[in-house]
């Protein structure tokens, strides 16, 4: 295995991917914006977006610095070969790397999706396929240049430092970005929705996206900020952090450096199959939008294995790589259908919540929490499948190696994220293409195509949010892993992690990591309905100044709602952030590193029950709302979709701010963990 | 320390409990039970509560046959010293004596509640005094009787056999029973509450309690299968096993049997404690009865402490034992008055809660919800407090001893378990008290007395139950650590039980764990919408086919109510009792007695954390509704009001359900593993 051969191929293949994200992005932008009205909503929407993108930037320059100060300070004051404040200054670039790159992936995924948004709604004027086409091609722009950018600033990193922990330095940056973004966007989505609705349709009476509205762009910016642009930094964290874990567990297993980069190789190879795969996804007038984003999953999915099977044949790659790859794959893809069938209308959960509707809120509640429940069950046990599948097979063909076949099965499922991520941001841009087609005024059979590609947009977004969950499951795994190779490579004392659950001290551990993910849910949902709460006073307070706003006469003031959403957005992620960076260091500190990993266990456990609990039953209540809506136990109006909206807007903050936002939370736990080990090896009070 | 010399003080201390309880019994029911309107409708609760407890014990008789019958068998067929059919059979007769023994608690517990409330409703008429002294005496009935009964059960079973392991049996055998109980009671009366109040109070418009709704008796009888019964068998069965769990510990850690016989002297100080703690409890006319109760906790603490200090200085009880009790004591008390703060309505949780009820449902549930999940963290930082601080205390002192000292702390929180549950028992009473004046058309000045009792009774109520999923979440983490013991004593192979969080297996087995308190609690929610939904059918026929029953002129079947209530929370327990007893059955025999301890882990984990979070949002629900009635935010009829309701109702199962059975579900669970250890480390497929 030639390293640098390798090396350079996942820099061409980022330069490919970002070349055709280039080139589909240059295709985009000159199709048409429409007439004046419908350029004049979108501009609105995409500069609400810039604004909000700059706030979190400079939130961001802000906690990277600090941070940056904080590695700089801890890592150059370490001794030993690779102590020194060089040292520290290194760690710290490749934090504020990671840090930056991830930033522009995010920034490149919002800026084509507030200008695919308008062209999707105009391209639905000539029907379903011009307009999928487009706002596939827009998804694919986000993917590719999540992948592309994170391959590159992987393989350069390791290039020039040759040695993963660097990469890890680049990983935990990436990752305080993600935590921003996703945290942060989660916030303002739900708080311009919630806001949007309870004045607008509530109060008022006026229709949703009714441009009178002073919050409907706020909402329809919280659309790209919380799914596009947050989306897409949790893939792009949960996709390095993959990738880190296992060439940190490369490095230490093994004498052979290969095991170190061969997680890169399997992203090149996710890589080619990805910018493949989205070509299959094309649609005939007629055809289903939702068959064919699942047909390019799963064809991206051939693509990877038999891309993994010719390179495994063809070097010195064990068989057992392939192996727990293909484990990897097949898990993530079988979790996703999983979540469907807790989330389709087309099985029982959403049909008896639904049913139950016409008894009240409350029980369409308990029924859809309950269920939610239930969902955790099967993912978790595919986790666990996968985890021991994965484990046993490597451990088999390469005795010892058991748990580097669990970090590879993580890099196995993440390296198809180029097209995970290209149908995941594809819902929101037809969603807001939808919007912009009402405010605008659109023809009816403009909405009614948007609302066939949003139809396709909720079943793939079940099954990526439901891939995303497990990947970033099994990814924390490997990197909780890492994090015990981590801690005993840098400690005098420790000669390995001991976290027997029989002793006190772990079982503390596990027991504080594990209210971790609660407290750090209940801190995101009750800032969004304190935010909303300030929205409305503001809304109120605009339609009472200027009655010219409700008469159409006059103009709301949109810009102050979007800087509503954001400033409170920002300024909520305190308290999260604090949790998710400054918990793991003070437990590491005081009560050592091995309940750090205990720590780290427990967080895992609760982090994905409660992910997977938030994001099924969100998706559950939403789509038995849109059941009823479609005519059944009386439909709109009726008193079973009053119930089923309550627990639809139950579900908002669920599914889009404190479910998805977990899968960072615990990555960035474990990287943080796993960044600072040696710091904490030297500097605990129980060490 | 003279063993024989204890036992006897033990029985005879339960005997003396036994024999107050009686005293008391009997001039309870020597009081009046009113007119014979009262009467009647007194009579129609009572015939209703023994038909369900005939259905649950029969219920108990099959499930306690089948299990008997299996112990004897893996018992008898096990070889070594202890083996042999005798072995199996006195094993099997220690488990039904248990579940005999748990159920004789249970029905003098439910016998008086049915007794009590009606005597309360007339002594209600002569003042708040009598009807406070009626009420919380009959609490104590049952307060007493369980720990008499538990007392002389556990030191009769020691005395013969002299096995702290036999006792273990006892224990299982009244978890087996607990779990029905609380499980089944608590389906019960959420059944009949919602099918109540939706046909009721929102189809028919007719208010609470009134005799013409046919659900309404089952509703009644609810409180006393749930509330009394249930309860009261979840505390005798957390007594017992945190007492059977330091005695395990006690024989194996270490050789002189004093340390196994310890926890019984504890229990016999705490029954004494509670005899003299219930006198104290006492109002004056005009007084607050909430304050009685508390002071006659706090009291009964000091009495502890005192005779425990007296006990250690005199005997050669090391210094220790006396620390770990008075800090488990210590911790009980102060996580009872920190669920108080996340459920009373003086303190922030309940008023924003109820503040935000004007914008809807769904806000008023996000909020609690929330909450809820907050009320999580100090109640765990506790209990890891007190887990690491009798850990360290007694091994500072006794080295080597710190795990049994965590045994200790459990026990001597639930030392007190006497007046606990005496305070406990009271709340139903009153509750059900309010509903026979009610019905029986008392004068309106004993429903406002029966008001101010049910108001201190929820004080009382939130209290006990943040002390008992304390105290149970110490007892399961000391059966834990005795489960460790048993199967390293039973294996040929294991000197010391592997549970180390790196371990792939270890991983798999918590995470398995894991899901299973949030399956669990789904199916019992479950079940509580599908029987309420039966019940609603019933309900809306009777009213159909006999107009007079609303007119007034005839009255409705309330025992096809209460029998289809009973059938189907004893239908519905059979997936609930094979997830307890069956899954660590299977994971032990299939993947080994390690990952069994595992699986305990992950389920004492989540399940701690569910139980506070839902116990906690439902109680605050409830009471954010009980502020908005008092006039706030527009008081009752009101939008706030309505919201707040919705709330209520989603938080009944959370609070009266799910939450407080899952304290049973883990004590089952890891009893079952325990009591089964030796098997499971001789027939394990991985051992």
């Amino acid at each position: 295995m030639n390293q640098t051969l390798w090396l350079i191929a996942a820099i061409v293949m980022g330069i490919a991917a970002l070349a055709a994200a280039a080139v589909m992005y240059k295709r985009i932008v000159a199709e048409s914006a429409g007439n004046e009205r419908s350029k004049q909503v979108a501009g609105w929407i995409e500069e609400g977006a810039e604004s909000y993108l700059k706030k979190l930037y400079s939130a961001l320059i802000l906690v990277a610095g600090v941070l940056s100060v904080v590695i700089a300070v801890a890592f150059g004051s370490q001794g030993g070969e690779k102590g020194g404040l060089m040292h520290g200054i290194e760690m710290a670039i490749c934090f504020v790397v990671g840090a930056a790159f991830a930033a522009i992936a995010g920034y490149i995924g919002m800026m084509i999706a507030v200008k695919a948004n308008v062209r999707t709604a105009v391209a639905a004027q000539k029907g379903l396929v011009p307009a999928f086409r487009l706002s596939f091609d827009a998804g694919t722009v986000m993917g590719l240049a999540t992948v592309g950018v994170a391959v590159i600033g992987m393989a350069v990193i390791y290039w020039i430092f040759g040695d993963p922990s660097y990469v890890l330095g680049f990983s935990f940056g990436a990752s305080t970005l993600a935590l921003l973004a996703k945290a942060g966007g989660g916030i303002f989505t739900k708080t311009a929705d919630i806001a949007a609705d309870l004045v607008g349709k509530v109060e008022v009476g006026i229709p949703e996206d009714d441009p009178r509205n002073p919050a409907v762009i706020a909402d329809n910016v919280g659309d790209n900020v919380g799914d596009v642009a947050g989306t897409g930094a949790d893939i792009f964290d949960s996709y390095v952090a993959s990738t880190v874990a296992a060439m940190l567990l490369g490095a230490s297993m093994f004498s052979d450096p290969m095991y170190a980069f061969l997680p890169l190789v399997v992203c090149v190879i996710g890589v080619a199959a990805s910018l493949i795969g989205v070509q299959f996804v094309r649609v005939k007038e007629g055809g289903k939008p939702g068959t064919a984003l699942n047909m390019g999953t799963i064809l991206t999915c051939v693509f990877l294995a038999a891309g993994m099977l010719v390179v495994v044949a063809l070097t010195a790659i064990p068989w057992a790589i392939f192996y727990a790859t293909l484990i990897g794959l097949i898990t993530g893809v079988l979790i996703g259908f999983v979540s469907d069938y807790y989330t389709s209308d087309e099985h029982k959960p959403v049909l008896e919540t639904a049913r139950v509707s016409g008894s009240g809120s409350a029980v369409n509640i308990i029924t859809g929490f309950s269920y939610g429940l239930v969902s955790v069950i099967p993912s978790v046990i595919g986790i666990v499948v996968a985890t021991l599948a994965s484990y046993f097979v490597t451990e088999a063909l390469m005795p010892g190696s058991g748990i580097y076949g669990i970090g590879i099965a993580a890099v196995g499922m993440l390296s198809v994220s180029g097209m995970i991520v290209s149908s995941d941001a594809y819902g929101p841009i037809v969603d807001n293409a939808r919007g912009i087609a009402e405010m605008a005024g659109m023809e009816e059979d403009v909405i009614v195509t948007c609302d066939k590609l949003d139809a396709a947009g909720n079943t793939a977004k079940a099954i990526t949010k439901g891939f995303s969950i497990s990947a970033a499951a099994l990814t924390v795994l490997a990197i909780f892993h890492a994090y015990g190779e981590e801690v005993v490579a840098a400690s005098a004392t420790l000669t390995k992690l001991n976290m027997d659950l029989a002793s006190p001290l772990i079982i503390a551990g596990v027991f504080l990591g594990a209210i971790a993910p609660p407290l750090f849910s209940a801190l995101l949902m009750l800032s969004v309905t304190r935010n909303a709460f300030d929205m409305i006073e503001e809304v109120r307070g605009q339609f009472r100044d200027d009655p010219g706003i409700l008469a159409g006469t006059s103009l709301p003031d949109y810009a102050k709602c979007v800087g509503m959403a954001a400033h409170g957005a920002l300024r909520s992620l305190i308290g999260p952030a604090f949790i998710a960076i400054g918990a793991p260091l003070g437990v590491g500190l005081l009560l050592g590193p091995e309940a750090l990993g205990a720590f780290l266990g427990g967080a895992i456990i609760t982090g994905v029950i409660l992910a997977l609990l938030m994001t099924n039953a969100g998706g559950l209540w939403d789509n038995a709302k849109k059941f009823v809506e479609t005519g059944q136990y009386g439909g709109k109006g009726s008193e079973a979709h009053k119930a089923a909206v309550v627990g639809d807007t139950v579900g908002d903050p669920f599914k889009d701010t404190a479910g998805p936002s977990l899968n960072t939370l615990i990555t960035v736990m474990s990287l943080a963990a796993s960044f600072f080990a040696p710091v904490i090896a030297t500097l605990s009070l129980m060490k």
